[in-house]
């Protein structure tokens, strides 16, 4: 991976003391002064494990790093001389706390796909859809409230609801993405215990991590339930446009946009290190996002704004796109065909865009028990733990196609798939026991793996 | 000013509904739903004028934007350019949550003049010093709590306390900076009533707003009242390298680095519009800082890293922070002529540095009212109650000497004096009655007023 401090976390010092995964080792002064909510607020047990991961020999199905080698980049740096040349005293200057308004027009265009009928008025441009996840929490999430989410989640989107201490409660899925009847089962069971629900939050193309895309037949029936219910959509959608057939379908928003807030991000169309999302919501609630984000950030960089601007304006974007489709499309039946091959023993769901397989291991099998012999083997993913609030996920994990070729991403499965094979005559042999159980949180997914694993 | 929507939420939807300052003019279907924490959160009464006074025919003494057609704009841009072309797929990708390692370093040369002493693995990225501040409040303030700052103090600070639900408690300052005999009597009051104080929260050098500088004898007080009382520092230093006269004194942090958190800024040394900033923290908060930034944004804009530690690398950026240091003296200087040639009721103080001087009218004048009348005259300033949380601050205004050319700056004082005078003799012959009372918060410095008073 080309991030090579991305475990935040565990670098070493001069002096010799390894400062994570041993809070003993210095006395924290501060220690009776934090926050309340920073209480669950842990490094993930998986991190250190992924510094290792981020070495050249270890094939990496774990990351969601877009492949950025597919752009021009010489095209694009040409592009940022020019902005700063001609346009320089606005480029870096402060800027709107709402975002752009050329940009915000353009990002109109971007969800005309997806049928996201707005107006730049309605559109806030937050640094990478992460603040966007972050400023809508602060403003409807007090501690103890719950958000319902899939099972499983975003891992990102779980660290901010845990951050506001909010309560997650997960909605089963299968492979039409969020069941109906499971949410109205929940959020009923909810209401008879006088539970305050705030918001849905759901990535329905080509989720992450279960790389399942919610049906259209379920889409207006999703949004009728949470309405009926008072209960905020909040709709993630970095992969919308990345689905390897057709158009994408109608969001949730469509359906009824006084109750949806959509999220949309440059970050998989285009390029992350810009950090370019935006939210579109109602008009009262877009203004209190407003506000929270001059509070959080004063404005969004008028830099990286301006030059995801120009991208669009100058180059044929939706060619540019294509090409990341085809790419990753290749790389899906990739991955699809050598686990078909090599680890038929599992169950995998089939993406039709994005990212993501969610791979379900062999009975009594655990992912993340698994890890370490996994990277030992040169093989990395994510356990499924990581993408829960409440310690499922066990017998699952997570393989991402996006950032490694085909010949890698089948020399990563046969790995897995040789670890597996161990893991399963281990069992057969000397029973769960002969397995050492992970140490740390109960709930592994409320901790932060880190910003690689988005 | 460049800025054509800094208002955020004044701007016109063509169906033809104000949106700003009409609350009734919608249905919100979300209102019982929103957190407590949103309770406080109201935009400025002054916005609205303030999107009058980015006219070009009004000269803005308002905003604090530096002024960057003094930056080689081309030079910057085709380093940008190489910056792509030749490491674009770091560059463009995701990266560690506490920054790039190299930016990191080379910010450890930025802090040398302050005498900030500290390691790469210290020091947290941030986008823009404003996300520092939130995530320091993150971190440590529960509803609430006290937060002790200068009285004046920086707008975007109390926008940050307020969203937190801290209690903000204003310490005196005189010419010298914060008193430290009112620091420890504020604290002593605060332990006496059982308050729980978290920060003291502290603008060192060339002060936001008061344009004054805390003096070397102070400094070493400050954090030791502060340590006795066991309130952690947080020391904001956008402006340190900017003093018009010799090398900037000891930061507090070089006092006791373990009772400090240092907050740092490119945005007045090179651009805003990339948002780095950065915060240096003792060990156990640094850690805790990049959980909560991660949860937050996930990671700061690598391209916006990899394009300042380029600016840094292959610049001679201390040549341009002296460029910049002359510019502002000039006009400070104009600033301070303009004021004893055509203002000399008022009283005023001498900065050393920075952008800002903090000016006191006479008596019984009130700078919230008089300002619709000093933006039909064509000039405008931020009133002092912008920069206190209680409603204090009537009598004094600020004004930003950093953006307009010292022609103009005159121009301004010149129609700010006639507008003074008029008010003074309107007051003479009717009494304060004759003055329209501005309505809105009780307490309008905690509004936000929009990123373009930063």
């Amino acid at each position: 991976m080309p991030d090579q401090d991305g475990t935040g976390t565990t670098s070493q010092h001069p002096d010799g003391v390894k400062r994570a995964g041993s809070p003993g080792s210095r006395l924290d002064r501060w220690v009776d002064a934090y926050a309340q909510r920073t209480r669950g607020m842990t490094a993930s047990e998986i991190r250190a494990l992924f510094a290792v991961a981020s070495r050249p020999e270890v094939v990496s199905l774990a990351g969601g790093m877009p492949f950025l080698s597919a752009l021009p980049l010489d095209v694009v740096g040409e592009a940022l001389a020019r902005l700063v040349a001609e346009r320089g005293t606005v480029a870096l200057q402060y800027g709107s706390g709402q975002g752009d308004p050329g940009l915000r027009s353009k990002i109109i265009d971007v969800m005309a796909p997806q049928q996201v009928d707005a107006h730049p008025d309605d559109v806030v441009v937050t640094t990478g859809s992460q603040q966007a996840l972050d400023l809508v929490t602060r403003i409807f999430v007090d501690p103890g409230d719950v958000v319902l989410a899939e099972a499983p989640s975003y891992v990102g989107a779980l660290g901010v609801f845990r951050a506001y201490q909010a309560e997650v409660v997960h909605v089963p899925m299968d492979d039409d993405g969020v069941i109906p009847e499971a949410l109205e089962a929940a959020l009923a069971q909810l209401a008879a215990q006088g539970r305050r629900v705030k918001l849905l939050y759901t990535v329905p193309n080509h989720h992450n991590p279960a790389g399942v895309t919610l049906s259209a037949p379920r889409r207006p029936r999703i949004v009728e339930i949470a309405r009926r219910y008072g209960v905020l959509v909040l709709e993630d959608d970095p992969y919308g446009l990345l689905g390897f057939d057709g158009d994408p379908l109608p969001s949730l928003h469509s359906h009824d946009p006084e109750s949806v807030i959509y999220l949309g991000s440059f970050s998989k169309t285009f390029a992350p290190g810009f950090r370019v999302g935006w939210a579109v919501a109602p008009h009262a609630v877009r203004e209190k996002l407003v506000l929270a984000s001059e509070a959080a950030i004063l404005c969004p960089s008028a830099f990286s704004q301006l030059a995801v601007a120009t991208y669009l304006e100058d180059h044929d974007w939706k060619h540019q796109v294509g090409v990341f489709r085809e790419l990753y499309r290749e790389r899906a039946t990739a991955t699809l065909d050598a686990l078909a091959d090599l680890l038929p023993t599992a169950r995998w769901t089939t993406p039709r865009g994005g990212f993501y397989v969610w791979v379900t291991l062999p009975d009594s099998l655990d992912a993340t028990a698994m890890l370490p012999r996994a990277v030992t083997e040169r093989v990395a993913y994510v356990p499924g733990t990581a993408f829960y609030a409440d310690g499922q996920g066990r017998q699952s994990l997570r393989l991402s196609y996006c950032y490694p070729t085909s010949d890698r991403i089948r020399e990563g499965v046969r790995r897995l798939a040789t670890v597996v094979e161990a893991e399963v005559e281990l069992l057969a042999t000397f029973g769960p026991e002969s397995r050492p159980r992970p140490t740390g949180a109960a709930h592994p997914g409320m901790a932060s793996p880190g910003p690689d694993l988005n």
